[in-house]
């Protein structure tokens, strides 16, 4: 897998993760491309209904709403894309054990208010961008042509959630305490996926 | 409001439903019509979050997310558009005290399988159901030309989501119990809204 070395490689690193997706785990998304599908089905949901969670959570703050109901409503038309072409090829949905990935970034989010909704922004951000830069990895290298391009057509969309779950932070939260924070979360981010999970996952 | 009596007012009524909404509560809601609008916005991003929630629930159940992420889909297009509305007129969001409906209608839902998914269906459809007859009649007196515009808009997907509940209860159960438990729960749910409840609400 010598090209992983190349341009593309390089181009899929985003500024806010602190540390690249590696090359063992492209290698074990490739040889997987089911299972993997499977799991970004339920990562769609999910995301869906993260952002109708902190939507309902944070319902009378300006801004919110505006921004969260259209991405949930994006979240899900994805997870019908990936439903629809998973059934295509004789699949369905079906449970699979989560990675340590979610929970264990979601234990980073502080209980009590500001900061609460500061990580619960910075964090739904940096999945949003770990998705986006390995949806751009799967659209680059994945030789099943059809998923690969599925993930270039999700990609540009992804790069607008991860953008618009900062930019909601960034608005609401002095400059120096984001950045420190962003900085914060995303070498945890980092720390998690540093050691591969066994299974195969879009965050494992 | 002796309109009321007219041909429009007998349109309103949905064959699923026990019975009419009452004059006494179409007087109220065309009385209050922000706090009505502020709890129609509600209603629908509830109405999402159901929807989610309940595809979350039977996630293995082909059939079930392709038709309840639509569903959801569109039920955050109505909030926005509410929400859209509410703006307009200087208003946002806010904290408003819940009628019994809802709570009353989930306390119908059997806990345990497969009563739990029947009950759950039903009950979903009745609220949608419910919602498109006060619709029709919001569309059909309101005096505000561009609520009554907004109500019209709506109509038409909410009668699409109440006999998408209701297929997919047809589609699993026998004849004979869908149609049994239908009425016991549409009996509740005219029981429910026989006392008008003192704040105005969607389903006060």
């Amino acid at each position: 897998m010598s090209a992983l070395s190349g341009n593309n490689r390089f181009n899929a690193r985003i500024k806010w993760l602190a540390t690249a997706t590696s090359d063992a785990w492209l290698q074990q998304a490739i040889e997987n491309p089911i299972e993997v599908l499977i799991d970004h089905a339920h990562c769609e949901r999910k995301a869906a209904g993260a952002a109708v969670q902190m939507m309902f959570r944070y319902l009378c703050e300006p801004g919110f709403a505006e921004a969260l109901s259209p991405l949930a409503r994006e979240e899900l038309e994805h997870f019908e894309k990936v439903l629809a072409i998973l059934k295509s090829r004789g699949h369905y949905l079906q449970a699979l054990p989560a990675p340590p990935y979610g929970s264990a970034l979601a234990k980073k989010i502080r209980r009590s208010e500001p900061g609460r909704m500061l990580d619960s922004l910075l964090v739904a951000g940096l999945i949003e961008a770990r998705s986006h830069e390995r949806m751009f990895l799967l659209a680059s290298y994945s030789p099943d042509h059809e998923l690969a391009k599925l993930y270039r057509e999700l990609l540009e969309s992804e790069a607008r959630h991860f953008q618009l779950y900062l930019k909601l932070a960034q608005e609401r939260f002095d400059k120096d305490l984001f950045t420190l924070r962003l900085k914060e979360l995303a070498d945890a981010e980092a720390d998690i996926i540093s050691v591969l999970h066994p299974e195969p996952r879009m965050h494992s």
